[in-house]
């Protein structure tokens, strides 16, 4: 509330015409160090710069925007015809392989499939379920010869597909799927079959209206054996008519919270018979005479392998949501920036938004989380292309992508949510209007939290690789080992690594927050913090399942259920450590001086935001002692008034086209209308005709 | 996950049909202490349970119930329509005076009001912008003559109106709008005029179409003097045709997030004239020759009272959320209670979703946030009935109303949203089918955190009501004396009360949860920490801003913004306790022993969520000791467990019927779709058919 004079770059943004003011923001006028927003733009393009910039044109394009108020139909179909222009422009072709047209480019393509978002989520996503999962389960689960058959329809859109795994009763729990394709050896075929309610198909894109084939998730049964759940090219409609095939039948699911571009529907099979070949038979095989082999030996460890192809669409998402909740900051900072509500101290001049502090501790919070994210997710999708490239494809790569992405994917999708929600909220009600964009994106992007993996089941499987990592680390350990380590004495490395026993200590020679706060500013500190309460949580839960090892299955599973809460904290915390950890990576590799001060504060901002969220376990655990405690809130606060005048640079290093935001209150509009009622009052000062107030009234005499 | 073989009130669910499985879920078959769901169903109606039960009954009638996939303009005339039935049937007379047909029983027209959310937050809301604000405002601000000549027409829905309050440029800060509405003693008229673009009424409901006249917001200047914001009535339309009367111009808002069955909009006025007696005049009034005189000689408490009428708009809000949240719950935990997912340690049986920590950890403790509030919204709901049927309309009941109200409705608003989203994740990908409801009454409900006051801003409301009763403690108290206070020495009379200093104790010779817990059990102390926390807070703002009390008015601004985020949530500490008192008062009436455990045990639940979530503070500020702290959680879990039998008994007390329900989730069909799949694979098994998993078959001798 100090300078309530409008700053240098908000005059910029009111002077510029809608389409300059939401581009980049212009440089940064304030006093101190300079963000460069190209050098940090660049950061943020990430590994596949070409990719995205490329993908952004698709985004800028009218073409593919989202409309508001088409009904279910007109969005489904205006949706499909997106997709055909796109194929017709070879957006798609990215994965796939170079003899049919593609470029072999795992990587790049999620890169640019993730730009899309600032289109429209429904595109995204009936372009994710065509040619992420439908084709991509004919290309990773098939061999070359379906490629041949099934991938180019797919491809070139030609035949539009669903991906046919979730069933109504049965959505984590992929294993225990009740659709069965039974092999009958007389007629080489396969019989799939839905065998009751619970085993339909269900929450399938394109599967309502579009697709005339499925890739269809079934349990492989043959000579009387089930060797799980394989995958399965099955025929579903009649392109001609857009009848169901014989056998084959389905419901639409109607209206969806968002995504309503996408149809989503559900389908089942009465005897369906299949060619004995359409079985995608990369991992598993059933020859002519019905004899199952396959590569892998342990069907446990098959069936997470043939999963394990999926991981792109978790990738996918952690990038996605990314975007749009720098879109979302994009909108709603803009807007703070220009906005102006209650009287300042300058007679005239209204507060900007962005001048509170309680909106700037809504919002600057959020954009240090999203840049974290922009960084971890870089990692994550070079992990990604190192295995889906080939080139580093072994087991253990494969594992760590797969936990990585289970990890960060939970996190980066509720962050959109949550940031959508607070920049709408930010935003009152013009947040509330559809052209805005702020509602429809967080409706669309709701139902990334549960698909592509439930958030809370991920966040588990991250937990129990954790405890299984924890466990490997002390075979032979004794229980009094074990029980030292959920004490917490012996914890981590980290711990006894020096810097975090300082932190604890109530260091009462210290006065005022700068002293007490200085030990947590350093990286190392910070770093063993996030690893230390990691480690402590892990083993203390190991140590407690560890006393019920010998016990019946039912106790064993009572004793984990007691441990779920805290082991999926465990996990989103091992997330935070991997997403602080690409952060400062990133940060460490700058070279300006002006940005390296302020992303440095925009990192001690994410940190310290990390630290006051699980205040109470550092407090409790004596890693952090009360009264520095007491001083990260006093840091947070002061880096937000450090930040404030960097906000619009730091926004403008997303790099966001006017055709990318297409939201009014982020056009410039808003400051117009600001600068217009400020200019009426100054005239009308001047003109001596601006009515008393009845308080100055009353003084006068009468 | 002990027990994993279906609980007998699901078995009870899954054998009931749809219909009566959705309504209240039978008696707990579970053993130890039982809920009188009866005698809880009567708790929860409250203050007004005629009205609430009447209500039910047009909420549960399709006619008044949301329709998926309409056209923006079919769901406006729609709920247009529906409010015709509405006043056919006489629902809106209720708050009206008697000689008008009316009840003049404020407080059961807000009980009513609010069960509509269950039929459509849209007929709710355009339904209270005509007879909430529109009409109330004819009745609160008008005098008898306008009772006459304008009620009639707005109770009876012939004439439609806006409530032209908000600008464009101005939302929260009313008193600062740009409108303006000047005497003309020639004409013996008011020119209502709007001098610039963000000066634009906007976002009010019914003004995009429907509205035919308009109770406008503007500054009354006469004779040269600005006497402040005072409400007009100006006719807007032609009935007839539809069309803006002459100087009158508009824009629509389009489509919103949610709520499209309220057609907002945009009005601007061009030196539009209307008579003087279209003033409403009950504080404030102009003579033919303009002289201005109002019965409240301040201006700025005779604005603060003129919008203080407002009030109700605020109180309805807590109220529709809580039973918004309710349903949302009911919802989510029926389905929790018929789900399975993942394999138990039964053979053939898969765990229940309630019986996973986790996700009782998700929906149990927001269950208890809802029956807080039930309670404390009655509480809310009293005070404004006091006040508005006059039988203690005095001053400083208006204020602490006020007060009151400004508290609640953000955190019931906001918890409505979070729990909806939770509710909706928690059913997965059926919970963002649009049948089940979740996502719907999540998007209308969004508006609910801005409208009718920001809920930061109500926050900050309550934050400088707390300052200013903390000022009037110790005027005349030293600096010493309030540094002390900030120190959190003698900051409250409840630390000094013996409770707390015992709780903040690390009893190292306690062992266990069950002892270091025990403290934190007894109400007193419960109360004592709660209101210890707010009055530790407020006075070290108190403190912080006395001293800059001298200053300039800038550095007093700066200093107040400085602490802007810890007065917000001092306030919402404040609400929170007078939530926890409202469920306490509840509980300590019952009499009924299993009745009194189960709620005790609900009660628990929601105050050791409070200390969890602000365990940071209790830790730093010495009033919870480490260990204690680190129970604080475990008991959590402990109380979880214990709820779990009670759950749909808890549920089942909020009485609603599956009219008002309407989620195929919710209806049993779930329960039969697992009865059905169970059935199937136990036949199988039986048959002797069941094909022999590949691990079981390659352990066989071949």
């Amino acid at each position: 509330m100090v300078d309530t004079a409008p700053r240098a770059d908000e005059r910029v943004l009111k002077q510029a015409s809608p389409a300059r003011a939401s581009s980049k923001p212009a440089v940064n006028a304030a006093a101190g160090p300079k963000l460069d927003v190209d050098l940090v733009a660049k950061m943020l393009l990430g590994s596949f710069p070409e990719v995205r910039l490329e993908a952004r044109e698709i985004a800028k394009d009218p073409q593919f925007h989202r409309v508001e108020g088409l009904s279910l139909d007109e969005q489904r179909e205006r949706t499909l015809e997106q997709m055909k222009l796109q194929a017709e422009r070879g957006f798609q072709l990215r994965a796939f392989p170079k003899r049919l047209g593609g470029f072999e480019d795992a990587g790049g393509n999620l890169a640019g499939f993730q730009e899309l978002v600032t289109a429209d989520p429904s595109l995204q996503i009936k372009g994710g379920v065509q040619w992420g999962l439908f084709a991509a389960a004919i290309l990773h689960l098939g061999t070359a010869e379906h490629h041949d058959r099934f991938l180019p329809g797919a491809i070139s859109l030609e035949v539009p597909g669903a991906f046919a795994m979730t069933e109504t009763g049965h959505g984590s729990d992929v294993a225990a799927i009740g659709t069965t394709a039974t092999y009958d050896p007389a007629t080489e075929e396969f019989v799939v079959n839905t065998p009751f309610r619970a085993a339909w198909k269900d929450y399938l894109g394109n599967a309502a209206k579009h697709a005339t084939a499925a890739t269809v998730f079934a349990q492989l049964i043959t000579d009387g054996v089930n060797h799980g759940v394989h995958c399965f090219y099955v025929p579903i409609r009649d392109a001609a008519t857009g009848e169901f095939l014989p056998g084959i039948g389905g419901e639409d699911d109607g209206h969806k919270g968002g995504l309503n571009g996408v149809d989503n529907g559900r389908l089942h099979f009465d005897q369906v018979r299949i060619p004995r070949t359409n079985l995608l038979n990369r991992y598993g095989d059933v020859a002519a005479d019905g004899t199952y082999t396959s590569s892998i030996d342990s069907p446990g460890r098959r069936f997470f392998t043939m999963l394990g192809t999926l991981v792109q669409g978790r990738v996918s998402l952690d990038g996605s949501t990314t975007i749009a909740s720098a879109l979302g900051l994009f909108i709603a900072l803009t807007y703070a920036s220009q906005r102006r509500q209650f009287a300042s101290a300058t007679p005239g001049v209204e507060h900007v938004l962005l001048d509170y502090q309680r909106h700037q501790r809504r919002l600057l919070p959020r954009l240090a989380q999203t840049y974290a994210q922009y960084f971890s997710h870089d990692v994550l999708l070079r992990a990604f292309d190192d295995v889906f490239s080939g080139r580093a494809d072994t087991d253990e790569n494969r594992q760590n992508l797969e936990t990585l992405a289970a990890a960060l994917k939970p996190l980066s999708t509720w962050h959109a949510l949550d940031t959508l929600q607070e920049a709408r909220e930010a935003c009152g009600g013009s947040g509330f209007l559809a052209e805005n964009r702020l509602t429809g994106l967080r409706a669309d992007l709701d139902i990334y939290v549960t698909f592509e993996g439930d958030n809370n089941v991920l966040l588990q499987l991250v937990g129990k690789r954790l405890l299984t990592d924890f466990a490997s680390q002390f075979k032979g350990a004794t229980k009094s080992d074990l029980a030292k380590f959920a004490a917490g004495q012996v914890a981590g490395k980290a711990y006894n690594e020096g810097g975090i026993r300082r932190v604890g200590q109530n260091l009462s020679d210290l006065a005022g927050v700068g002293h007490s706060i200085e030990a947590l500013k350093d990286r190392d500190t910070q770093r063993a913090l996030l690893q230390d309460r990691v480690d402590t949580m892990v083993a203390a839960i190991g140590s407690e399942l560890n006393k019920v090892r010998t016990a019946s299955p039912a106790e064993q599973a009572a004793a984990f259920n007691a441990h779920q809460d805290e082991l999926i904290e465990a996990a989103r915390a091992w997330g935070e450590l991997q997403q602080w950890q690409a952060f400062t990576d990133a940060l460490e590799k700058v070279e300006d001086a002006g940005t390296r001060k302020v992303l440095g504060w925009l990192h001690s901002l994410f940190t310290f935001t990390l630290f006051e969220r699980h205040l109470a376990w550092y407090l409790i655990h004596g890693r952090i002692s009360a009264r520095r405690g007491q001083a990260v809130t006093s840091y947070i606060h002061r880096l937000l008034e450090r930040l404030r005048p960097h906000t619009l640079d730091l926004i403008g290093a997303f790099g966001f086209a006017p055709e990318q935001v297409r939201a009014p209150i982020a056009s410039g509009a808003e400051g117009l209308r600001q600068d217009e009622a400020m200019a009426y009052y100054a005239n009308l000062r001047e003109s001596g005709l601006a009515p008393v107030d009845e308080k100055a009234a009353k003084k006068k005499p009468h």
